[in-house]
């Protein structure tokens, strides 16, 4: 045992099931204690062991080996940067620049970020309310996963669940396991253009029901809500007394002849804590810049609101480079740099929609916006083939194309692509999603034909 | 009530005490749901009401009116660039500017971080080990708050209990409150140079102690543990089966004379998780660049790092432009800019802890690094000033210098100040400290000289 230096008052009495410590405390008393630890034996918390990333989990299990004659295309992370083709603004990259040359954005913020920066956030989510948004409602955050966590955490407590959309964002389930919150999927339709089920959604509510959170548009599905859905939502909400946590991170990128409008600006009196951030729509994911907006009107969130900028004291997110650049970020980034972003995804999403619904046992679901498409896989053609993961890891070691298993959003039978590849690759990948699909497809007679027709 | 477009399906029975609601599920059989919520009665969550900041709480409750006629300085705020006589270094800039102009940086990284730069952490944490530091031992979080949530988060499980040394740093009770983490305060004697009562320490631990932290070099107490110290700690902790969490961030703040020892090199077996980051050598705390080397040879925390890595998952911090200019932050800073900012805050020690040190009443103690000093204040020779907390307040009030009370550190009777400030303005400070001490202290006979020795 290594010396202490206190071996006068401490000794230690050890048997196989049991050990006993005697401690003379400040005074001289002798102190018994037992039940103290009795070896390594640790192990992960409750927190840390359940936050599981469920797209790593199911990826890592596949057996891939790809195609060594292909280049690999994959199609499967949520990175617009990935492949170089689409790549930040100057006018952003500038604004960072000349933050940093400054030398006045290195010292801590204000726990809810810089009032310049909140300042320039309330102004640029303008079309989210009708009212003007008060700066002090703005809260920065390390990247839109801290205001997802924060806004999950603040509004619910152990034991009490939240309605997340099925399929959906897993990092909502990622954050709220470990804090003993159950997660209630409420289905998005496919044959609806992913509309809620909102019937089985309202089914879910229970008085332990703290919130719905909606993701629009959406990850996976692309979809972007009505005004109709979303005031039917509302109505739920307002039945319920339930808050709407609005993760809108894609609230910018909407394709020609969609309309995204924020649930916030519909909602008369239901409280919506809005998350979004520069990630997406400015091409820097890594920059971990995130927000949260509040719209509360009526105040009927004051304690949790109160609890919310508390928790923003944790870990003092974000980086202050970018928020001394985020007001000339927001409104001196071209809007003709946004434009070619939307035209590449939109170009992306039309050609691999028309390649692959050409293409037997595919049924893909044009998207409306954010920069994902779902495929629909009919299994039950592709015989040898057990499910969607099964399918990604035989179209990873045919063709070198690496799509996400739909399961990694609660959503078999599907897969998800990103469209956010230069068209070439795009192109190539579709024709070899194609050739596999056309190499394994069988048309049974025994199938019934109405299945092949669902989505189309 | 507002429309749901689902009137057919739902209705609503609304008493006083009970709410009963139909709903026909899918299969079109009613359902009768009772106990939903009842209005929006809705409150913090746990986690967030009691994300508590314990310093901004005990500061906003003062009654502040600072003396109009003399300017107004604070020596609260452990930010060292908030004076502007502390800047980081050219190096540190060209760095970032680099990464930002190379555009490789702009994406998401590794949940852990981008593995150049957790290799260049690793090279820059040599010291800390007397083997070679693997960079997989290596996590990059969102600065070192988030470094210290996810260690205390992936040990301690609810119920659990941490040792925590008082004075502290009160982050790691705010970090802990919410999820039922007990904080046990084991005590740093000032007589004794602020080092650990051992024996009190020792006393603390039962089967639910999950860890120990450390705070080396200290804040508030600008204290540095010598080697004999924390082996006598690492042998407490081998005896206990105890992992340590070393929260690290002023590693490398030490003044001549001092030597600053990681608790990891000294450890045989015991797992230490550091802490640390860029925030105070490089003067960057807005950076929010922090993070952890696990020190486990022996992988007695096997499932505890799973889960730490798992963590690390959930909100994908730090920026990746800072990530991408690590290496040549780290290796290029050169050594003059850190000799200037110790230099400058050792005078800055110095010079205080002369003049204060013959001030009637107060009892400084010459820290060894960080960037703070403790008063210890004589509140028995203040008649009409309650405690620290009021010290602080008469003192701004009167002199117009803002000291953080010893409460805020769980350390009554003492008064922290910041030593980063311009070398006239702290002998400013101090003229005035001195001044508004003068004033007050009645040296009256029936007090007892021994209490007043007490720290001399």
């Amino acid at each position: 045992m290594p010396s202490s230096g206190l071996e006068d008052n401490i000794s230690l009495t050890k048997s196989d099931n049991d050990t006993l410590i005697k401690v003379h405390n400040n005074n001289g008393d002798l102190k018994l204690k037992q039940n103290v630890r009795k070896g390594w034996n640790i192990k992960a918390s409750k927190i840390s062991s359940l936050s599981h990333n469920r797209i790593r989990a199911i990826v890592e299990s596949l057996q891939i080996k790809p195609n060594p004659e292909k280049p690999m295309i994959p199609l499967t992370i949520g990175d617009p940067t990935t492949f170089g083709n689409l790549r930040a603004s100057e006018a952003t990259i500038k604004a960072v620049q000349r933050s940093l040359e400054s030398g006045d954005y290195n010292g801590y913020a204000h726990s809810l970020g810089h009032e310049k920066a909140r300042r320039a956030i309330a102004k640029y989510s303008a079309h989210q309310s009708i009212e003007e948004i008060n700066y002090e409602n703005v809260l920065i955050c390390s990247g839109c996963s801290s205001a997802l966590e924060y806004c999950i955490l603040a509004l619910c407590d152990r034991g009490q669940n939240l309605l997340v959309p099925r399929p959906g964002f897993c990092l909502y389930k990622t954050l709220s396991d470990g804090l003993d919150i159950e997660i209630r999927y409420y289905d998005l339709l496919p044959e609806r253009r992913w509309e809620a089920d909102l019937r089985q959604l309202e089914s879910l509510i229970d008085d332990k029901t703290a919130a719905l959170l909606i993701t629009n548009p959406s990850n996976p599905c692309g979809s972007v809500f009505s005004q109709k859905h979303l005031e039917d939502m509302l109505a739920i909400c307002e039945r319920h007394y339930l808050p709407v946590i609005a993760d809108e991170i894609y609230e910018h990128l909407v394709f020609p002849g969609s309309k995204f409008i924020a649930i916030s600006r519909l909602s008369k009196n239901v409280p919506v804590l809005t998350c979004s951030g520069t990630t997406k729509r400015f091409l820097v994911p890594g920059w971990r810049m995130g927000w949260i907006v509040v719209h509360d009107r009526e105040e009927r969130l004051r304690e949790a609101i109160a609890g919310l900028k508390s928790m923003c004291g944790r870990i003092l997110g974000s980086n202050t480079i970018v928020q001394g650049a985020l007001p000339e970020i927001l409104q001196k980034t071209p809007k003709s740099f946004f434009d070619d972003v939307i035209n590449t995804i939109y170009a992306n999403a039309r050609l691999s929609y028309h390649l692959l619904k050409a293409v037997p046992g595919l049924n893909p679901i044009m998207p409306e916006g954010a920069m994902y498409m779902m495929i629909g896989i009919d299994v039950e053609h592709f015989p040898g083939i057990k499910n969607d993961t099964h399918f990604v890891q035989e179209l990873v070691n045919e063709q070198s194309v690496f799509c996400l298993p739909g399961s990694c959003f609660d959503c078999p039978n599907f897969v998800r692509i990103v469209l956010t590849v230069p068209g070439d690759l795009m192109n190539e990948a579709c024709m070899r999603i194609a050739e596999f699909c056309e190499s394994h497809y069988r048309n049974d007679d025994s199938i019934n034909e109405n299945e092949i027709l669902k989505y189309s």
